[in-house]
C-alpha cells in the first residue's frame, strides 16, 4: 500500500515536471548497474518506475518493412530506436536500373533520419548491425559495422519493450560451390554499384591491346543465374546498356558480348502469367540473349560456370567475365540464430501469427523478408470454432448462431473467403447449404466436411517490397492505436481464447507486378488477371515507380535520371 | 637505287589500295618479331615502309592536359592512342563540391571515349597505367591496373612516333610520417567519394549510444592541412554541409563538430590578393573554423595530428576523426624515373622548352602538372641575339636592324614583354633609349646592360587546370598544323640556330581564379587586379564552371545538382 502510494506520488510529480523524468530515469539506470547503452534506454524491467514512461520500441532494419513502419508511426507514446547497418532506405525495385546507370544509386536512396524526421517524432537511429536478440531479457546486441580505424566502442546493447524485426534476408546460394566467392548478388545498393563498375571494367579490359578473340569473348560473357523478375530485368538492362550505349563507345567489342540467362525451372518469370513468360522468352531470343531453361548451376569458378542441363543430364561449362546470382532468398545468420532460440527449426523465416507477432514472443514482431505468417488452419481449430458458434450448447448450429460468427470466421481464417470467392459462392451459408438443401442446422461432422477443403487456399506471401511495405504500414497503425484497441478491441473473436483480438489481422492487398523487359517495354500483371505488355506498360511502370518514391527528392532525382538517360544515354565512366 | 624504286612502287600500291596497307604492316610487324601490342602499332623504326603511314601519337593521361589535347585534335594524319588508368576526364575544380555531395561524382566526369568520339577521329583508348617510358626505343610500357580476377594479359607495350606525357602529379606529403596511411587526399574522384563517406561514417559513429563526450569530439574533429584554394574550399564546403544539412539530421552532434585548417605559411590563400586572404580569414573565424597559421604538420597518426607552431616552436597535438591533406603536388614515381633517364635530377617536374617539348627528346612532349617550362634566359643568349640582329656585322645595332628582330625577341623571350609592360615602356626601343637619349646605335655591352633585368620577370606557371588545358589546346593546334608549319614556319627566329621555329611558343593567358568560401560566397581574382568577393562572384563562379564543362551532359548534370541542392539539400546516405 505504501509502495503504491509512493508510485502515485512519483508519477504525479513526473507529470507535473516532465523534465525530471529523464534525470530520474538516468539515476535509476545508473544505480541499476546494468549495461545501459545510453541515458534514454530504460530497461523494460523497470516498468514500474513511472506509469507515463514511454514504451521503448527497437526497430531492426531500414528496408521496406522497417522504413514503412517508421514512416507511418504517429503516436508519441513510444521511444523509437532504429538500428540498421545502412543509414538509408533504398528503393530496391530500381536496383537493376542502377546496375547500368539508367538511374543513379543516389537517386534511389533516402537517409532514414530524414524520413523519420518528417514524422515529427523523436526517432533515434544507430548505424549498426544487430548480431543477437535476447528475447528473455528484452535486449538486442548490436555492433557497429564501420571501419575500425574510427575508434570508439563497437558494440552496444539496447533494451526494448517492443521489438520490430525487419532485417530482410540474404541471397540464397543453395550452397552451390564458388557462388559466394565469384558471383555478384543484387540485393544492396553496393551490389548494384559493383556490378556497374565490373561491366565497365570488363569492357575496358577487353579493349586492351593484344587480347585474343577467345579472351575477349570470355571477358564479355555475362551470365545471369535465376529467371525471376530481378534476373530478367537485369539481363534486359544489361542488353540495353550494351546495345544503346557501350556499342557506340566500344564499337569493336559489340560482337563479342554474350548475355546468358540460366533458369533451373521450365520458364523464366514463372510467377507471372503464361502470356508474359512467352513474350519475355521471345523478346530475349530476338535480342540475342541466350535463355537456357532447365539449367541447374552446380559450380562457379573465377572464369567458368558449370550448369547441369536437366533434359540431357549433361554438365555444360560456360566461360564468363561476370556472374550475377539472383535465385531467391534465404535467412540471415542472425535470424537463423534467433529462430533456433525460439525452436523454429527448419523454417525459412521467422514464423509469426496473422498479427505479425513472432510465435512465442508477446512483444516481438517480425515483418518483411525475414518473416513468414503462419496462417492458422481452419481444420486445426474446427472444434473450437464450432463450440464458440454453438452458443446454446445444442451441438448443432442454427442459422442465427451461424450468422453471428461468420464474419469473424472469415476474418480470422481468410482462406475461407478466398475459397468462397474461387468457387463463386455468395457467402458461407451457401457453402454449408450446398450439400444439404433443406435445413441450415449443421452438426460438427457436417461442419468439418464442408470446411475441409478451405485450407488448401492458404499460401505464403511473396517476398516482395509490396508485402513488406504493407506490413510496415499495418504494424505502425496497430502501434498508433494500441491503447485505443486495448480498450476497444476491433479484431475478430478469439476462437481459442476469450474476447476479441485487439486488431484486425494483417491482410495483403496485391496491386500487381511489373517485369521490365528492356527496350522500353514492360510486362505488367495487374489484379484481376489483367495483362499488359509493351510500351504503354513501360509508361505505367514509370508513373507507378515515380509515385511510390519515398520522398520528393528521390522522386525528382529518378525522373531527372530517366530524362538524362533519354537525352544523353548512360554514363560509362568507371567510378 | 633498286631499293628506293621498290619503296616507291610499294607506296604507290598502298596509295591505290589503302586497305592493303594495314595487312602489309601486320606482316612486317610479325616478321619483325618484336613485341608488338596490336596490329595497328607500327614501330617508329619502320618509318620507311610506306610514306603515307600515319604517325602514331601516344597520349598518357586523361586529365586536363591530355583531354584538352585529344579534344582539340582535328588532323587525321595521326593514329592516336590514349593510355590512362581512368577511362574518364574529371572536372577537378568541382572535387571539393563532390566531397560533400553539393555535386555528384558522376556529374563531373565524362568518359574519354565519348570525348574522343566527338572529334570524329579514330582515337583508341586503353585503361592502363604507363609504368615505364623508353625514349631510346620510342616505346612505353603499360600495365592494366584492374582487378586481376578478370584475367587476360596485364602488361603491354606501345610504340610511338610522338609521345605526349600528361600524367599529372601526386599529392606531396613532404615525407611527413603517417600522412600516406592516415590522411585523405583530394586529387581524384575516388578521393572525394571516400571523404564523403568518411564524413557520414564519422557522424554515424558519433551518434552511437554510449560514446563519451570526448570521443564524440574526437570523431567530429576535422583537420585540413594546407590553406591553398583546394583546402580552403573543402573547409568551406564541409562547414556548409555540417551547418546546413547534417545539423538538421544529427541535431545532438552539432556542438561537437570542429573544423581546423592548418597552414604552414603566414596566410591562407597566399597566391591571392591580400584583400581576399583577409576576407577569407575573417569569414572562417566568424564561421568558427579554426585557422591556425604558421602550423607545420610534423606527424599524423590514426587519432592525432601533431603540428609545430612556428611562433612558439611548440608541438601541438590535435585529436582528429579525419585529416585531409592538400599541401601541393610532387612528381609521380614513373615521371621521376623518366626524369632520371633524361638526367633531369633535382627538378620538380619534367623540363620542357617553350614548345612543350621535353628537353633532349625531339618527339616527346610533356604538359600539365607533370611538366615545367624551362624558359630560356635572355642573358644566356645575349651574344647570339646581338649577333643575329647585327646583320651587317658592324658590332653595333642601328634602329633598322633592331626593329627587324624586336618582335622575335619579344616572342622568344616573353619576359622582355612582361618587363616592358611592368615598367610602362611602350616598346623595346624605349628600354634601350632610356639611358642613352641621343643615339639608337647600341653596342653589345650596352645591349646587355639594358636587358640585364628582364630575366627577373620569369616565373613558373602555376599547377592549375587552366594552364594544363591551355597547353593541351596549344599542342593539339601544333599537331594539327604540323605539316603546314614545317613548310611555312610561323614561330620566332631561331637565335641559336638558323631559320625560324615551326610554331609560336606556348603562351599562358590567365583568366583569373576563384576561391569559393562557403555560404554562397566566392572570392574572384580576375586579370587586371580586379577583385570581387561575395554572392555576386558566387554567381560568376556558377556560370564560369557551367560553361567550362566538357560536355552538355555534365553541364546539365552539374546545374541540376546545384538546383537539387538548393531545393532538397545534400544527401547524407552512406553509399
Amino acid at each position: 500500500m505504501r509502495w503504491s502510494s509512493f508510485y502515485n506520488t512519483t508519477s504525479r510529480i513526473f507529470h507535473e515536471y516532465p523534465s525530471w523524468s529523464k534525470s530520474v530515469v538516468i539515476c535509476t539506470v545508473i544505480s541499476g548497474g546494468g549495461v545501459v547503452a545510453y541515458a534514454d534506454a530504460k530497461p523494460a524491467q523497470s516498468d514500474n518506475v513511472g506509469h507515463n514512461r514511454k514504451k521503448k520500441v527497437v526497430v531492426l532494419g531500414t528496408g521496406w518493412a522497417g522504413t514503412s513502419f517508421v514512416k507511418n508511426m504517429k503516436s508519441s507514446s513510444y521511444d523509437i530506436h532504429v538500428v540498421s547497418p545502412r543509414n538509408y532506405f533504398a528503393f530496391t525495385p530500381l536496383l537493376p536500373s542502377v546496375t547500368c546507370g539508367t538511374v543513379e544509386a543516389r537517386s534511389v536512396v533516402e537517409p532514414i533520419r530524414s524520413i523519420s524526421r518528417k514524422s515529427g517524432l523523436d526517432i533515434q537511429f544507430s548505424e549498426a548491425e544487430c548480431y543477437k536478440i535476447d528475447p528473455k531479457n528484452n535486449k538486442v546486441y548490436c555492433r557497429s559495422g564501420q571501419d575500425k580505424k574510427l575508434g570508439g566502442p563497437e558494440e552496444f546493447s539496447l533494451d526494448y519493450d517492443y521489438l520490430v524485426i525487419a532485417m530482410g534476408a540474404r541471397s540464397n546460394t543453395f550452397n552451390t560451390p564458388g557462388v559466394q566467392e565469384h558471383a555478384h548478388f543484387l540485393k544492396e545498393v553496393e551490389d548494384a554499384q559493383r556490378i556497374r563498375q565490373t561491366v565497365i571494367n570488363l569492357f575496358e579490359r577487353a579493349s586492351l591491346p593484344s587480347l585474343s578473340e577467345e579472351e575477349k569473348r570470355k571477358l564479355l560473357s555475362f551470365v545471369i543465374v535465376g529467371g525471376g523478375p530481378t534476373g530478367v530485368e537485369f539481363a534486359a538492362e544489361l542488353h540495353d546498356f550494351v546495345h544503346e550505349d557501350l556499342s557506340i563507345l566500344y564499337p569493336s567489342l559489340k560482337d563479342y558480348v554474350k548475355i546468358t540467362l540460366l533458369e533451373a525451372g521450365d520458364h523464366i518469370l514463372n510467377m507471372f502469367d503464361k502470356r508474359i513468360t512467352e513474350f519475355a522468352e521471345e523478346k530475349f531470343s530476338r535480342d540475342g540473349t541466350d535463355v537456357r531453361l532447365g539449367s541447374m548451376v552446380v559450380k562457379v569458378s573465377a572464369n567458368e560456370i558449370s550448369a547441369k542441363e536437366r533434359s540431357t543430364g549433361e554438365v555444360v561449362s560456360i566461360p564468363h567475365g561476370m556472374v550475377v546470382w539472383s535465385t531467391g532468398i534465404g535467412p540471415r545468420p542472425e535470424i537463423l540464430e534467433f529462430m533456433k532460440q525460439l525452436g523454429q527449426i527448419n523454417r525459412r523465416a521467422i514464423v509469426t501469427d496473422e498479427w505479425l507477432r513472432v510465435e512465442g514472443c508477446d512483444n516481438i514482431y517480425a515483418l518483411g523478408d525475414c518473416a513468414t505468417i503462419n496462417q492458422r488452419r481452419v481444420m486445426e481449430d474446427i472444434a473450437v470454432i464450432f463450440s464458440k458458434a454453438d452458443k446454446d450448447n445444442s451441438r448443432t448450429l442454427d442459422i442465427k448462431e451461424f450468422q453471428d460468427v461468420v464474419g469473424d470466421i472469415i476474418e480470422r481464417y481468410p482462406q475461407v473467403g478466398i475459397y468462397l470467392k474461387k468457387n463463386q459462392m455468395k457467402d458461407m451459408a451457401t457453402l454449408l447449404n450446398k450439400s444439404q438443401e433443406s435445413s441450415l442446422t449443421v452438426d460438427i461432422e457436417y461442419f468439418k466436411e464442408a470446411l475441409s477443403k478451405v485450407d488448401s487456399q492458404m499460401k505464403n506471401l511473396p517476398a516482395t517490397a509490396q508485402v513488406a511495405s504493407q506490413q510496415g504500414i499495418y504494424l505502425a497503425d496497430c502501434f498508433n492505436r494500441m491503447e485505443l484497441c486495448e480498450k476497444y478491441p476491433e479484431g475478430p473473436l478469439r476462437f481459442r481464447g476469450t474476447g476479441r483480438h485487439r486488431f484486425h489481422p494483417f491482410r495483403y492487398k496485391h496491386f500487381g507486378q511489373f517485369a521490365p523487359l528492356g527496350g522500353e517495354q514492360t510486362a505488367a500483371q495487374l489484379p484481376g488477371d489483367w495483362i499488359s505488355i509493351g510500351h504503354s506498360s513501360q509508361w505505367l511502370w514509370y508513373s507507378v515507380y515515380t509515385s511510390k518514391q519515398v520522398s520528393w527528392r528521390t522522386r525528382a532525382l529518378v525522373v531527372s535520371d530517366w530524362t538524362r538517360r533519354f537525352i544523353f544515354g548512360r554514363d560509362s565512366s568507371r567510378i
